[in-house]
């Protein structure tokens, strides 16, 4: 099974039962997993995106961490965030403005 | 915020609703949940375990990554599976037997 290089986890707040209910959810990261998907898509990126549990970063929702980077960000709350972090990304770099320190 | 040295992620089949529906989910990856939060407690290990949506790697569910070390597994299905794992990663190691190759 071919493996992405990077692999993307963006909270959507899901419980152990499923409903999405915290910060990162309520913060709107939901609807930022198709723009994700299709950014990914249109700059040819080796990359996944994958929703998770709460991350337990809640007081700097929505958080997003990208791995093998090993990058915490929070605040990833715009279309114009998730740019910033993906030309950083591209860049082989990480989004200053939106780490998480 | 102090960040893990290990982060594990079990998938569990949420979809985008929240709804927990998947082959991982159906085969009850959740409920290894609460034991990989004890065992990481007991072994005293850098880690955090995360919960996610579908990591479209459904033929080998339940699925579980780990980063930093980028690696995949299937068929996670058991205590003694998670037990083999949580080993390995101890030692550095792999669990060859689970890996998605």
């Amino acid at each position: 099974m071919e493996k992405p290089e990077h692999h993307i986890f963006l909270c959507a707040s899901f419980r152990s039962g499923g409903d999405s209910q915290g910060v990162c959810h309520k913060k709107g990261a939901g609807n930022l997993l198709p723009y994700i998907e299709n950014e990914i898509l249109d700059r040819g990126l080796n990359a996944q995106i994958t929703s998770t549990g709460c991350m337990k970063a809640c007081d700097h929702g929505p958080v997003m961490v990208i791995h093998s980077q090993g990058v915490w960000y929070g605040n990833v709350d715009s279309e114009d965030a998730v740019d910033e972090i993906l030309d950083a990304l591209e860049d082989d770099a990480v989004a200053e403005n939106f780490l998480i320190s």
